[in-house]
């Protein structure tokens, strides 16, 4: 096997994310399966539960969840039940774990413990034969095909999916969502090239950039988080997400012209939001980056990366998260970082 | 009124909280009357909402209704319901919205619809006449005394203290919970002399800090938040709050020895993930502050800032925000901030 070049592997696993998305399209049956088993349960709490983009992607479960099926889900405290030992009442509950090795100890614990209570519990993985596919209920197949990359991507993007998928399934709307995901692979596939070419342009301004805030709300913010974390893996960047509101809510006080805000502008209702905290930022003297679909809302942006308009509000995170991910790679190549393998980090995290 | 010298009434705010503890104590029976109204209202999902300090309350929150009363709480979306509608069954739902001022209006809208909608709505508010008082079905009032610095703290002290008591009277442990409240003002008035002695003698070595991590687990998660926070809105710093687990997957890439890391170690079921998280941070040449009232277990830290045992573990982070607080203060000093009136900031937030 030949040596990939810096940041190859990254990049080529997110050119391959319109293919796995196609993918995970084919699972559709398997996740109605999973979703009738959910309804048979009620009242209809789920609980979200995994760490770093798995847990980004939770966040995006509460509205997908919320907004698709009406249903509450929360990203659960792990340590409540894991380590403190408090004593809930989860036999009502559906836990959806999710994790891309399906070997993330505290999350496997945490499904076992619930299973044991009375939950019914879901695992989301790209390793149908792991340790959490065999301690949860029913394993939803992620198919991103194996990620080699430390910094996940395909994986993250196809945990979008399902998680929207399965929520969709729950509300009875399976072909309808089956059909806008494929959408939303074909768009993807399209701006592949534009977006690869616009970071390009950009990331030669970001080599001297030590640290950013990353901005979305609602739907959003599960993109602003991803983001995020692919900037303080791959860059070394300390770069951190925050809602339109938390940012007007103290750290609009912290920026200067050498502290950029990136910020991801789609059309839903919380647009507002993101274009008020967008002008506070700029007032505070902040370098903007405009992203999402909605972009050119953002006044004053020092660059804008667009973004297709998505199939529906749900699923715009599925193409917006896509620049950041090749922003990131492309800013590790210009600070000579390996975004392949980022220091002191391993694909799995064993850590608890 | 003379002009309070930079950072005084911060200062004198800090130094406030243990009277602002005392007198909620006094307020325990008000309490046991909402606690009462919560139990009648089942299955019990407890919905925290707040911005900023009060949203770090409520991830404290979580783990007092979890712990003291076996429910679940979670940090409710407030865009969810608020900008995308999102029709959840609410009736059976408790919600929790905490607000120093009770003015934030997205908070106040979100209590409005969900007692539309049928839910027990409970304000905890320093200002008993505010919006968010006349749209909740009770109120239960902070009693902190004028807050008048930008950056909260005793009103986030309070929050702390709200929630506990409210957590404890539902499970009929008022009586007890009230006395660890009273001894746990005790020990914080005698350390706080203590306290500002020693960020003194650490704050100089932070002048030119520009990014830090702030890294807590479970029921201290909260208090990662709020001095996180603190840091940032008072000194400038972009400090980010980090659970352990999060630190260890993948910002622990961006270390270096200019980028601290500030450690809350406190005796309990978690302490094992944060001695690991730190001594992952020290490997990749952060420099470690270590505080709580575990810190001597956290080997190879630059600074320990001890924090006196609290009468029970879930009761540590009303004593472990203290020397956050006053470092913020005391480096907002050192950096020729002044930390009563940051940069871009007002006390009552308005942005949504």
């Amino acid at each position: 096997m030949t040596q990939a070049a810096r940041g190859e592997t990254f990049l080529a696993e997110i050119r391959e994310q319109p293919q796995a998305l196609l993918r995970l399209i084919e699972q559709a049956s398997v996740y109605e399966e999973a979703a009738r088993a959910a309804v048979e349960r009620g009242p209809h709490i789920v609980r979200l539960v995994g760490h770093g983009s798995s847990d980004n992607a939770a966040s995006y479960g509460v509205y997908a969840f919320g907004i698709a099926s009406g249903w509450t889900a929360l990203r659960d405290s792990i340590s409540l039940s894991v380590y403190y030992g408090a004593k809930l009442e989860l036999e009502r509950s559906i836990v959806v774990a999710l994790s891309q090795s399906g070997r993330t100890p505290d999350v496997v614990a945490y499904v076992q413990r619930a299973r044991d209570q009375g939950a019914l519990t879901i695992g989301i993985t790209n390793e149908p034969k792991s340790e959490l596919a065999e301690a949860a209920d029913l394993t939803l197949p992620l198919v991103a095909g194996p990620e080699r990359a430390v910094a996940a991507s395909k994986t993250y993007v196809n945990e979008l999916a399902a998680l929207v998928l399965l929520a969709s399934a729950v509300a009875g709307k399976t072909g309808e969502i089956v059909d806008q995901l494929g959408a939303a692979a074909e768009s993807m596939a399209e701006a592949l090239p534009r977006f690869e070419d616009a970071v390009a342009s950009v990331a030669g301004a970001f080599a001297y950039v030590g640290r950013m805030y990353v901005t979305g709300r609602g739907i959003e913010f599960a993109t602003a988080r991803e983001i995020a974390l692919k900037l303080t893996e791959t860059c070394r960047i300390a770069a951190e997400p925050l809602t339109s509101t938390d940012l007007a809510h103290g750290p609009v006080a912290a920026l200067d012209p050498l502290f950029p805000v990136w910020t991801i502008a789609s059309n839903d209702e919380a647009l507002p939001t993101i274009v008020e905290a967008a002008r506070r930022a700029r007032e505070a003297g902040a370098m903007l980056v405009a992203s999402g679909n909605a972009h050119s809302e953002i006044d004053g942006a020092a660059f804008h990366l667009p973004v297709p308009a998505a199939p529906s509000p749900l699923l715009a995170p599925l193409l917006s998260v896509v620049p950041g991910q090749l922003f990131a790679g492309a800013l590790a190549l210009a600070k000579g970082l390996d975004s392949d393998h980022p220091t002191g980090l391993t694909k799995v995290t064993l850590a608890q």
